[in-house]
């Protein structure tokens, strides 16, 4: 399932994307209660949706899909919503850095030996389609291809064989990041949250739905050139090493994000060196996930 | 006016605390509209407290205290309530690092020439009363006895002039640190951000109760040694500089935490080191603010 938040008559909905339709998903869970006589709770919240409800809307969007007709109160079209990041307010977004071996060799710097983990804060949580913007005190805005987890299910000292249960989806993220500071703060939080730094979405595909999280095509291009380029197999740490060596410190909450790191071919250590300008467009694509691009400004 | 969240029939409140009492706020606000034949919304979340209704709760907290006795119902023992910490669910807790000028000295280090910013996540937060839980894989466990900032109104590129206008209160958090993993890691959020290493609270002092923060005495005991004891005047960068210096790169929220820095006297830097141990007891005092107090398991 591809779920989305977007905005309906100045209100936050879930929806389901198929094709270029958009289901209201509170709408399809009313159309299947009075179908079938029951009491799936309606959700319109994306965070709520992820703790409380993934299994119910699991068993009411295959219900839909039997006969679309049935739901076709539910449809919008996708062109006239406006889609918004699919979660705004996660509890945290925990990165891993340095975690692709070809980034690794890029920068000429050993692999780590343990996942290295930094931070974003979430009040720079951008939608697909809004504008990546140029603070005034960076001369060296960079791009960062990579993929999100979202986390279903919290909690604490999980092992890696029960951490995918802990997953909710993927998606994509741009890990934007003012090189200048990130490098000059020491600390990486600052240069790595200004305002609209944390490009998200547009959809989160369900884990289900995703065979192989560490086989998906990964790539970034700057105005129609490729400039990353990789496969998720090279992840150094793979999800369930993540989630499970975290979780030995801390606990997760439902809709945390993990943005699980970058491919090689970042612009700061480009040959001549590329940094983000006025007017570039910045378009990511993963497989079986999905485009998410942003213009600079 | 000194707020706590609390929990009364396993739900959580917004209550003011005088004495010995604590006064559920949406039951004073319901006294007060009878009253006075007004319609104060009733807010039971510190965050929409603090969003939506400051001025509103100090006119009814003023009508309040002009007779207790119309409040009688409103009122709690503050030993018969479960008090939580004030938030538990910020957008971000940001942190300034070496911001005392004795905390410099101790550790030899320059001065920093700006802010220096990390970061903790917000799931590590706990309240007074609760236990610090020694990790398994630190040896190395330190306290931090900190002035936080809680901001009330959001916003981007505050001016210094204006920078109190977003404050909304005070309180005490303990930046609970693992020193080994803080320093191993380089960067410092997982060292940080271990479950419980953020005790916060008890009480959100609100901003017009303290005439300067800028000359409050800080200190904190473990097992009612003094190990810490300095005033927030030997804070390096003021909190309309800091509030100002990071709002030119990201937008601040309401109810977003600045841990503002901690003082000389840390384990770490001790001679002989010290770092908590099981049995331990935590205890910061701020003046003006109260205690904020914590065991260690």
């Amino acid at each position: 399932m591809k779920l989305v938040t977007f905005q309906e008559n100045n209100e936050e909905k879930v929806g389901v994307l198929k094709n270029d339709s958009v289901y209201t998903l509170s709408k399809l869970v009313e159309l299947y209660n009075v179908s079938n006589n029951e009491s799936v709770l309606m959700e319109d919240n994306m965070l709520s949706v992820i703790k409380n409800n993934d299994r119910d809307i699991a068993k009411v969007w295959d219900w839909a899909q039997s006969d679309f007709g049935q739901v076709s109160a539910a449809e919008s079209s996708k062109n006239e919503v406006k889609i918004s990041a699919p979660i705004s307010n996660p509890g945290k977004v925990v990165c891993v850095g340095n975690n692709y071996m070809d980034h690794c060799i890029e920068q000429n710097v050993e692999p780590p030996k343990k996942p290295m983990i930094f931070s974003k804060w979430p009040s720079c949580i951008i939608a697909n389609g809004e504008e990546i913007k140029l603070p005034k005190d960076s001369e060296q805005v960079d791009y960062e291809a990579e993929l999100a987890v979202i986390i279903g299910k919290g909690g604490k000292n999980i092992s890696e064989e029960d951490a995918l249960d802990h997953v909710f989806g993927y998606t994509i993220i741009n890990d934007v990041s003012a090189r200048d500071i990130q490098f000059e703060d020491v600390q990486w939080v600052r240069g790595k949250s200004y305002d609209t730094f944390a490009p998200l979405g547009p959809v989160i595909v369900t884990k289900d739905e995703i065979e192989d999280p560490h086989n998906l095509d990964i790539k970034l291009e700057v105005n129609g050139k490729a400039l990353q380029d990789s496969n998720t197999k090279n992840l150094i740490f793979k999800i369930p090493n993540i989630i499970s060596y975290l979780s030995k410190g801390f606990t997760f909450e439902a809709g945390d994000i993990i943005a699980t790191g970058t491919p090689h071919g970042v612009g700061v250590f480009r040959d001549p060196q590329v940094f983000l300008q006025s007017g570039d467009t910045c378009k990511i694509e993963i497989e079986s996930i999905g485009t998410l691009e942003n213009k600079v400004k």
